[in-house]
């Protein structure tokens, strides 16, 4: 509580200019609010060139108020432009990292619960569009299931069918994002405008975020692009410089912390934005006209299971449908095969794909393949296994018999198959 | 049984070099043995180019001996050549796809039961060293477990500590030899020499097979580097100018076909092998004097479990030991903590890696990593997941007590955690 004294003490309140003396350095900045990921006696402030740095202040800090915060420009921010001229999208927010917007002026960390908290937070996103913005709910991604899934299917098809916008983006914790992506991508049909999903490594209180940047190129994409497909839009590189636009079946957060992280998988991304201008350079599905249909129906008594050295037979859990992560090309250990064909027998729909993430399933090439496959496990193609096991629930609910199944697993229904992996040499 | 049918019609033998006519277009080479992996009406001849192909017979394929191959070249090469001013390693085959030996000139698919065999069939190794080779276990490396990583560290000892070879070569099936080269890396300690694991990702009757040149540079590197660890040499991009040396503790495969399926994460690897010389441009272990010690006990009761948007408590089994990967920076979802609790309760250690493959875990950025770091999970830090994995199987067994457990998994033992994870900007 150091910092609160101290802050109260010389009564610097948040959008305040003020000095901060520690030791022989000096900083100068606009004092932002203090946010539950910052250390306890970090105080943050956005530096003229308007990055934020967390200073880690103790007793013997100076705290100095330049300047009071300008409390009318805020109220004059709160009345939104609408340009009639320009395409409306609408902003459903799920929570996540990027739903801790900074306000430019105040630095203030809230979640866009209003068109008029987004305008305060993100200005520049009206110079691209008009936006309505709205709270699904409020969560951290890994708290997300299927249930959310659906609630979010039949929101953004409302979106469209009865407010007719242009696009939807959807700010979502990057954790689960690709599950997102891709269940969204199964439920919709007939999309008549792009539905983006975006998220941020870094929050917006830290210096390196990518919160602002990755969102206004999702609008720029959902207002301004003809993609009839769920997409997700996130930085492309490390620096500023481009966002990659990816089909939400292909999607993979390949790393913990770099906001290049997302990464198209076994194909190459639908394009990127880059200046304000979106390049596309692959195939894909153009907007519709007409009325979207919901597709929602899951099942939800499936598992993503994956397969280790030594594992045994009862850690593969019985469950209507079952992926599997095995190695290489498609393998588990003999010792499971048993368990297999019991789960089989019971009914069980088993899917392969591969803990190596990049590459396509072939069962064909070795015996334990080929002995998998007279067993009955689907061949997952070249599927990330996080789309596969969405996919599966997704086929487990609409299919009415063993056939059907396999035969959906096998057809490529909303990109998540390539005709061949691009990678291969 | 075309294929022996058609051949038998005409004599052909395996080394003899045959014409095959097929409607307009005709292909010669040298007959290449049946595989197992190739289709039952493939025959495969190697063309003068070096290259294998496998071509499609039908009833109307016509076949015709040009030339008989020659047995007496065979039985010269048989006499192996030994050197006594090259070092002498040893190679422990295993199994997977690189035992599968293809003999230049006949082209005979067979395991290398023997240093006679391998000279039969990568002759080029003996201009590099000499040769002990003989086979532990001839399995495909998915039905491996613990016990086979123990047989294997005991008799790599042997190899050292008995018969004072330069170093050691393990030809490993590639879909679990990451789990593998990190097993040997926790048990063996005070290495004498390198211990090289080495694959290939195409069999050797394939035109683009890695077998032969992964080999010859993983000879050279446990012959000649002065490397005091597990390494793993594979190629290092897909054609075939240079092999990467990675950790055994870092490296994973990453893609189901490619030959440069193997890449060290969240490091850069040791170094290259290129045009038969060795650079390393990383630090690494030198090799030790005196004796290797084998310290291969490991605590079987280990899962490692993949969390997923909706898992049920009841999918993470009673273990002793569990390795999650959870999601971005090591988060799974709060429906799960109770469990976590219970498991904890019972004794059971719990690692947290990350699905994201790439990056750090830290479980202080957000409040899901704090909890679950009150329920007592320890972060994995920048571990791969199958690392963690078999670490931790041989933490359980070699640590006292909780403490003791927790400050092994938080300490860098054999390369696994890297001090800061260089991808990160």
């Amino acid at each position: 509580m150091l910092r609160e004294r101290i802050l109260k003490k010389v009564n610097a309140e948040l959008g305040d200019t003020i000095k901060i003396k520690k030791g022989r350095r000096t900083y100068e900045g606009i004092l932002m609010p203090h946010h539950e990921f910052s250390g306890d006696d970090i105080v943050i402030i956005k530096l003229k060139n308007g990055y934020n740095v967390g200073i880690e202040i103790s007793e013997d800090t100076s705290i100095e108020v330049l300047k009071k915060g300008s409390k009318e420009k805020r109220e004059i921010k709160r009345s939104i432009p609408h340009d009639p001229k320009e395409p409306t999208i609408s902003i459903i927010g799920t929570g996540g990292t990027i739903a801790s917007y900074v306000d430019y002026r105040t630095g203030a960390v809230h979640p866009a619960t209003s068109a008029e908290e987004l305008a305060f937070s993100v200005p520049d996103i009206f110079d691209i569009c008009n936006v309505n913005a709205r709270v699904a709910f409020q969560m951290f991604s890994e708290d997300l299931t299927v249930d959310h899934w659906q609630i979010l299917a039949k929101e953004i098809a409302k979106e469209f069918n009865k407010n007719r916008v242009a696009g939807v983006v959807i700010p979502h914790g990057t954790d689960t994002m690709g599950y997102t992506s891709a269940a969204l991508s199964f439920m919709l049909k007939n999309l008549t405008g792009p539905v983006v999903l975006v998220g941020a490594q870094r929050s917006s209180d830290r210096p390196s975020s990518d919160a602002s940047r990755n969102l206004l190129d999702a609008a720029l994409v959902a207002s301004k692009s003809d993609i009839g497909e769920v997409v997700v839009v996130m930085h492309g590189e490390i620096s500023d410089s481009f966002s990659t636009i990816h089909r939400g079946t292909k999607v993979r957060k390949l790393h913990t912390s770099r906001r290049d992280a997302f990464q198209t998988v076994n194909d190459a991304p639908l394009g990127k934005v880059s200046d304000g201008v979106i390049e596309l350079n692959h195939e894909y599905r153009r907007i519709s006209n007409g009325t979207i249909e919901v597709d929602e129906k899951m099942e939800k008594d499936v598992a993503l299971v994956y397969f280790y050295p030594g594992m045994p037979p009862e850690d593969i859990p019985d469950k209507k449908g079952i992926v599997l992560m095995g190695t290489g090309l498609g393998h588990i250990s003999k010792s499971l095969f048993s368990r297999i064909k019991e789960l089989r027998e019971n009914g069980s729909t088993i899917v392969m794909t591969s803990q190596c993430i990049f590459g396509r399933i072939n069962m064909n090439v070795y015996s334990t393949g080929r002995d998998l496959l007279k067993l009955g496990v689907i061949p997952g193609e070249d599927m990330l296994p996080e789309t596969a096991y969405v996919k599966l629930m997704w086929v487990l609910a609409h299919a009415k018999n063993q056939e059907e199944i396999r035969k959906l697993m096998l057809t490529n229904i909303a990109g998540e198959i390539s005709e061949r992996t691009i990678y291969n040499d």
